[in-house]
């Protein structure tokens, strides 16, 4: 805690922790702060965050406030999608897959400012942390890491309200009292984790989704929808081409409206232990199915299987912040060279917090209804191939079940 | 197709395909045929099998109808269930599953009544010739194995009505036309394909569907259930203890209410082209993601990722007819010691085709409210200790960094 | 064997079974044979072959006589070493690496001289023959693809001597007799099986070996090598830069000399039966060992561990003939995408049979002597982080340790 | 450090670290300290440490020397052995399945003299006091665990000396001056590293080795032997019978007489940095060898594959110290169950550092010559079922030219 540090650039939100953290960062440390705050389509007002940086004396030049939305998605969300990345069989990895982008800007402008030190609001107990740092390390190795949660005495919400009465930070009302849970959002996701969700017995209070309509709730007609792709990433939805960030607001209305992507999941987190969280991921969702209906038809099997038994390595290298690494890379140079050719249409049908993929079709579809045909496929496949292919196949087993019986 | 056959086990459903191979067995081979009907839950008369069997002339003790349903839940479905096995995906292997079964059944009949045969209905392009066959060469190596399709003539539908009428063998009215597509169907699922479905960009009409209710048409209140699990399999709902294959029963019929379990798909065959399908497994789907819930609960975290990683292997063998092969039981050795644990109960909402998670609680839980919470832990997680878990995790990272800047 | 058949592409090695073949094809399916002779290193004089299909009346236009060498081993040979590749842990892959470039050429010229067909000259029993129709059928799908070996009825050495004497083809004295063993050569290695060697208790005799001295016979001094390496591939000796074919042979002509490279195995063939061979790979040998020892240096661990963890499935891939599929091409991907920084020098000590890697350095290592040396590093590594480390790892399994004691 | 300990168990080898470390115990803790010292075949006697113990006031009922040669040969090594286990492609992991053993019977020890405490003299840069640790932890989720290493301000050779000096500890004459390098030894390794080992360029100098002769100086005559192996595991060497510790022994001579097994291997430590050691395992690479020789022969492809592809998460568990973790007991059950068959004898030539198969056989070979032979066999494989072999294999890559030509 007592290394000298010049300038930090510090990962601000704006909120009531992270600027206790500014202050603290002042204090402590006796060092200029430089804030970062990104819009990765969280969905809050930013201007603020450079108002509340300013009275606390963060000079105006320090102070960098950025719309992220488009590499996020185009960047790190897509070239994600193109996996099929699940984390435990179920997750989309909302969260996850945020931290490296804010970890290699923070990098960039520690970088641009001259900073010796980076720090962020994650706590010692949860993935986040481990996230930002391994991204700072991988690319600033001899950057200072600041984690005030593991150093500070502020362990209690009591102490870190008194910290910031003292140190005259507006506390606003609804943060008087402990917040009922605690949670993240981007453009992909919304997560909600800690108090009233902690027994994982307990249904998820209503109260606690923010990005969608309770299924119930939700209209009574199913909606159906167009997902255009292109070497396996979206580019329209009904016809409508969009850029990586609107299409994904898009498809995220689409699946608030319907009740999609609601999750609530028990999960193993990277520092050892359980715990339960509830994921909003609406348009991901939507998404998901329809990446994988648009390979079924484009990707041949040898690629579709590969793939399959790589994805759980690659969604856990996510989860657990390895995206700047050189196995997360190489995986992804295995996956993009699989997508050269998965283009086309899945049609999907939207209904009461189900998506069902009821069409798909494609200009390099692999699909031949002339061989599967049940009817006469005038010599396109052989059925007496299958004999041979079956003998062969099975030699070993023969030989194997001659030897024991 | 010329070596002398004696007496030839035959799977034998008793619908006018099956029939027209019991004539075309006796006539080509002259030989005699025994066959085999297997009560797997498909939800039919058996016993009119085995009067058209004996008006072909098949003896009385040579006619073998066999009610396997609990050994088909309880010794294929519920081990498959423990891998959370999904076929690229999606696909929870309902007719895969049934086929090793039948061909054990068969080989065990073959060796009862002494025949140096056995057959199968199924063609020649699609996968469950390979799965019959692996079954019956792993199980006998040296039985012979006829398949009619691969080896007649009566390549078109009206060959075979033909043959039919000229052996009276009764041909039901509504068999005369094409059937607009082909079903397969167990307690597990019913599968239909060909035909109408063979166009993957058109919707799957209603029609095809047996087992569950539109999800329009599901009731608009959710219903909750209780599922409780013991090392792995369910045991009960909502508190009463079944039999596996009762229970799966008990399942199907919630979900059959609730339109759950409906998938629409194109899928990669063993024998090399693509087909699409359209499934539904209604209480397979329910018991899936209740497996899942009761795992996150109960495995460890190395345990859990290993079995991820496993499992499209695990599924891909069992899809491919690897039932009984030294690999896949290698596999499942591996996940039923996973599985010691894995007690407690699952508490779901159904909902118009949706299965959702709500709650989950355990003896065995793995899950530490006083570890995890974000109050006060008593000092059961020293924060602390993530400083040096990351910079440890980091270190390569660093070493790699420096190198490449 | 009735299909009409213009023009078939023969891949033609001058020896008496292919030249048996060339007359078959023309006699059974009255079409013009083009032949193709690859140089790959096999050590022949491959001017012969030309006499030869000149006289059984191939236009001199129609025979193509092409030296690969450097393509083999630039674009095959080495693109496999980089993956570390051995077949069931231990074969080198020789004789499956040398396929798929044979395949191509023979598609390419098929191309050119407007052939329909293509033939070779590999057993029913073998993989070979799979290797090449899967590398015929990739790049040209609707090639007709003519496998004598499977069709004709020459199933005897007597019967085959018999048609070539027959038609005027000149048997050479020492292949009167049945050959005491089968070889393939290329110059990544020399395979040899059957007959003498089909039993794997017995011995491989001496007489079996053309391409190493004996252990026992190599020189009682050690030689001591140096390799340099550029992105993961050789490109120097001893300081000495070569083009790929080159160095391999200057590799094998240590490896002979020194007695490395022989490796008896038993192995399971991908048609299903195990089969014994005897192979010799003695430059492939020393690169392998070397290509291991300066990724040891250059590689980080995540990219090293999954390299090994993807290996067995890449090696499998080869050796099953799937070079030209998507799944090999995904690994490829990943692999070279590992080898950017693998670049450094190699020492070794060539020994009675052994290669022992002595010494290694490289511009671009990750070895840092500060951080692990055993004297005070000054602080390049903090050993108390340790502890935080091993807490978290450890926090999983205490969690377990708890529940199930 | 502060925390209160009644009563600590100490690996205690009797060596000059240990004891300052059992004294410092002591000192630092104020509690009792109780010592353990296994034998593990390290070739040391052991007595020597009981009087030391004794002399530093460790009550005789609290002085553990055990025999565990038994134990560590036939419950860790050989199971190890079953899965081919190598890391990084080439270490056979003789420090590594050590510790998990140690760690269980210190534990053990702890339980009967009820201790609160365990304690060891493994550095905090190395791979052992995770090893230790994970064990400790695993097995008793809340104990204490004290590494002096990572906790005293012991940090030069010199203070170390110092301090045994101030407290009466006997230093061995040639302890004085820094040792060239840090050895661990047990009956399946010693290793070597450090200082001069430092510089991965430097050939590993002469007086290094221990337990092999220089491949120079082995006998000029070749050695056979032929082990035999019972379900994976061997049994009786040239048909002699043996305990599991008395046969690693016995090859462990042969071994050291020829040469063989010695390996210089730059490695990627779990914590983070490369580390550059020697390795000499004699007895263990012969084993290593010969066990695969007899699965070529025994065990089905099937079983082969999925054990290779297993294999290098297994060895990186072992290496990491997850012995004890639900995963490594998973993998274990599958290679396990493939080994039932694993029967028959190996024979090996030895010679020079090398080790050499030259024949195998097994009364549950599956190698089968009657199918496998160039000669007729008899109908035993048609080869025109390579032909729907192939095509069926060939189906995808053929759609897949198709479209993308």
């Amino acid at each position: 805690m007592t290394d000298p540090v010049n300038r930090v650039v510090l990962a601000y939100s704006g909120g009531l922790d992270t600027s206790v953290i500014l202050k603290w960062l002042q204090q402590t440390y006796n060092c200029e702060v430089v804030t970062f705050t990104a819009d990765l389509g969280q969905g809050e007002e930013l201007e603020p965050a450079r108002a509340k940086a300013e009275m606390m004396g963060v000079k105006p030049e320090h102070i960098f406030i950025d719309d992220l939305r488009e590499e996020f998605v185009g960047d790190y969300v897509f070239p994600m999608m193109r996996a099929n990345a699940l984390y435990e069989g179920l997750y989309l990895l909302g969260t996850s897959i945020a931290r490296p982008l804010i970890a290699k800007r923070q990098i960039e402008i520690a970088r641009m400012v001259e900073a010796d030190a980076v720090s962020h609001g994650a706590t010692g107990k949860g993935n986040d942390q481990v996230r930002f740092e391994l991204g700072y390390y991988a690319l600033a190795p001899d950057i200072k890491v600041i984690a005030p949660w593991r150093e500070w005495d502020l362990t209690s919400r009591t102490a870190l309200i008194a910290y910031a009465e003292q140190h005259q930070i507006p506390v606003p009302k609804d943060k008087r009292g402990e917040a009922p849970f605690s949670t993240d959002a981007n453009l992909l996701h919304t997560s909600s984790e800690g108090l009233v969700l902690e027994d994982p017995w307990a249904e998820v209070p209503g109260y606690v989704f923010s990005r969608t309509v309770d299924p119930e709730d939700a209209p009574d007609r199913p909606q159906v929808i167009e997902i255009e792709f292109e070497h396996g990433d979206p580019i329209a939805i009904d016809g409508l081409s969009m850029t990586p960030a609107t299409l994904l607001a898009a498809l995220n209305e689409l699946g608030r409206t319907h009740g999609i992507g609601r999750l609530d999941l028990v999960e193993n987190r990277f520092v050892g232990m359980k715990s339960r969280g509830m994921y909003e991921t609406p348009g991901g969702t939507i998404l998901h199915a329809a990446h994988r209906a648009i390979e079924q038809l484009t990707l041949d099997r040898g690629a579709a299987h590969l793939k399959d038994e790589l994805m759980p390595r690659y969604a856990e290298l996510i989860y657990n912040g390895f995206w700047f690494s050189p196995e997360r890379e190489m995986l992804q140079a295995a996956i993009d060279l699989s997508q050269k050719k998965v283009n086309g249409m899945v049609r999907l049908k939207l209904y009461k917090g189900g998506v069902h993929v009821i069409g798909r079709q494609s200009p390099d579809s692999l699909y031949s209804e002339k061989v599967v045909t049940f009817e006469d496929d005038a010599g396109a496949y052989d059925q007496r191939d299958a004999a041979g292919f079956i003998k062969l196949q099975a030699l070993r087993l023969r030989l194997l079940g001659r030897r024991d019986q």
